[in-house]
């Protein structure tokens, strides 16, 4: 067998070395919204997070590894996975793995993949259900950890309202360490999620400085809808205005405020409590 | 008045435009860890945080301003309150602010204060008391997302165990908003800390995969210190062999851990509420 039959073969994968191949210059633009919107890609890095994609059934497009990464069995398994479920998958060098993740210490794989979001109607409505609704949240950190926090409390779904930034960017990405492959997401403006909440008859709640009860005295029902508003001006008031509870997180002496993923850990982690924490990991 | 009469009364102060002035380099060299240690000062971006730090009374070396920012009488009066309070200010070129700050949009204060921690036995340990300890965190963002969360839920004070990362960074000091200039941090080795710890006769908890009760369902006294560890490992077998109570928090599914910052508000919070919110805002 040559070279070529074994890549024929999809044994031996292609290897390539420079940043102007046209797929690490696809890869590479994939850090530009405008590029993940036209192509509909979206980067994973490592193993850990890629397995996760392959676990919930994503579509991968493409994968890169380094090329001692091909030596370790786990990783080879990973990649012949990558193959069985339709990516192309290359070799690459470190500098070519440095240029595509934008770090000195890259992931040993990264994978592209098809961006997949779901339609608000296709959220899970029946029985119990907690969602979380962020509106024009900003910081893509915020986002991916959010949706971290969200998958590891059971919630079923993440509606972004308006503006929301993008959740298939690296950071956000990196930040849900996975969960942005567990976690139905779905976009929406701001009337179609009204809407959608009549229809579901969920509670939906806000943590606000005009709350008058404190977070942990409501009993939330089965089904409710914590929605969070952007870093700095918080929720419109056409948002707030439908919220049919507001509540208050404490805070002590100067503090104003609390970190946007903070407070949604506090406030998921309430709900879940207010439900007996239905779905927990025994 | 002359100009330079005018700089000698205060009233107009000096103008760099040139990123090689020795006061732009001190400062641009405050972003490494290196350059802060040496020099013992930070930097604070943004009236918002600087007034933070003149009000806890923490002492600013070198204060740049945008010119235009002289225009408005509340950065003029920041300016002034800083110079009383020993600054040396300048104003800048939009050029020079952006270098300092390594940001495309800076902001139009930036001030370099000198840097403070608290001994371990200067932290406050008569009354009811509620501590943080971290073990090697090594994300500043977490770092300062856990010290603004701690001060909005009134902790007194916050100890760096071992090689946890520096609350001085330009990054740990944008994420606190401010609160690094009202929350007590103090460093200690883990020896050390224990010793702290058994003085203060506060029961030591931490969240771990090895806790045998809820988080919420254990008592925590009116003195606590809750423990958190390093992002990929945790707490060492050694430090989290004397916890008084490991505590599990809820997690469904497949997640495995939270963002560690998210795993510290649903800690700190939890703690709190034990204690009846004591202290906070009504």
């Amino acid at each position: 067998m040559t070279p070529a039959d074994r890549r024929t073969a999809g044994q031996t994968p292609e290897h390539v070395t420079s940043v102007s191949n046209d797929t690490v210059k696809l890869l590479r633009s994939l850090d530009r919204k405008k590029a993940r919107e036209e192509s509909g890609l979206f980067l994973a890095e490592g193993a850990r997070l890629i397995e996760e994609g392959l676990r919930h059934g994503w579509r991968p497009s493409v994968a890169l590894a380094g090329l001692q990464a091909l030596e370790r069995p786990r990783t080879a398994d990973l990649l012949g996975r990558l193959r069985t479920a339709g990516a192309r998958t290359l070799t690459a060098s470190e500098k070519v793995m440095s240029a595509v993740s934008r770090k000195d210490n890259p992931q040993t794989v990264i994978a592209a993949f098809h961006q997949r979001l779901s339609a608000l109607t296709e959220l899970p409505t029946q029985g119990p259900r907690r969602w979380l609704a962020l509106f024009e949240v900003r910081d893509p950190g915020n986002l991916g950890t959010i949706l971290r926090t969200g998958d590891a409390a059971g919630v079923d779904g993440v509606v972004l309202i308006g503006d929301t930034c993008d959740p298939f960017s690296m950071e956000a990405v990196r930040a849900s360490m996975g969960s942005i492959f567990a976690m139905p997401v779905a976009r929406a403006g701001t009337d179609e999620f009204l809407k959608w909440k009549a229809a579901t008859g969920a509670q939906l709640t806000a943590a606000s400085m005009r709350g008058r009860e404190r977070h942990d005295q409501v009993r939330y029902p089965e089904r409710t809808i914590v929605v969070l508003g952007n870093e700095q001006s918080g929720l419109p008031p056409t948002l707030e205005s439908e919220c049919d509870v507001l509540v208050r997180i404490p805070m002590s002496g100067a503090a104003d405020s609390l970190n946007l993923a903070s407070a949604a850990s506090v406030m998921i982690y309430e709900v879940w409590r207010s439900t007996g924490y239905e779905g927990a990991t025994p």
